[in-house]
């Protein structure tokens, strides 16, 4: 993983929550290659300062992991990295929007979308029409999910 | 607001925080006056069980205010509501992204979508080239935001 920029932005026009995160979107700025429309939301995840200040710094997406609690560089296993090509921040400065250039798939299953799930108005399952993008057995070292 | 449906789907396959929240993602459906790419992300909110059983049974979208700690059926007062085509819930089941049909504009200052702050890589703000979609103050009786 890439150092810290020594200056790192300030961030005084963000609200990171109490435990130091903010929400975070990610989507596609190239168009799908799964027939849906370009700037196909892709994942949702959090960010701590430092993985906002290394996102910026390197223009590779970064998250926090609140379950393994770490920073993470997306992609640094399977590859699959994220190349920011603009940002946002929402109006109450609580959430950020990256558009992306996505290699492979965003998801740890093997879909493009960690959105693939389509439900019904009773929230049950849709059928996934779509082909995964990547075998993860081969992209992690782990049985697909 | 309309009533709560008798029967509640269990929305067993979703992962609601220990306060009983989850992430809710809003999508543009149609295409996107401000020229930028359909599918334009508008908001970014929390919802509980009855915010999500209410926009199923009404596909309009209902929120959960954390700060008024109150039920919110987007556009009750704007009359910018958003209709639901179709929704998804992510790879672990602690997100959700519903792609809509948004009337006026998404966000409460007047613009489209509440991601309209575009940032530069040091974090600075960039200029704003899109014109609001709506005059706040006629929507909403208050002052602009």
């Amino acid at each position: 993983m890439s150092e810290v920029p020594s200056v790192s932005p300030s961030f005084d026009d963000l609200r990171f929550t109490p435990d130091g995160l903010i929400a975070a979107i990610i989507q596609q700025a190239n168009p799908s290659e799964s027939g849906l429309p370009a700037g196909r939301v892709l994942m949702f995840a959090w960010m701590n300062r430092e993985a906002l200040a290394r996102t910026l710094a390197t223009r590779k997406m970064h998250f926090w992991s609140r379950s393994r609690k770490q920073l993470w560089l997306k992609g640094e296993t399977s590859g699959h990295t994220q190349e920011v090509v603009t940002w946002y921040r929402d109006c109450d400065g609580d959430a950020l929007l990256f558009v992306v250039r996505q290699v492979g798939g965003a998801c740890h299953t093997g879909y493009e979308s960690c959105f693939f799930q389509g439900l019904t108005f009773a929230a049950a399952p849709e059928v996934v029409a779509e082909a995964k993008r990547f075998d993860p057995a081969q992209a992690y070292g782990t049985p697909s999910a």
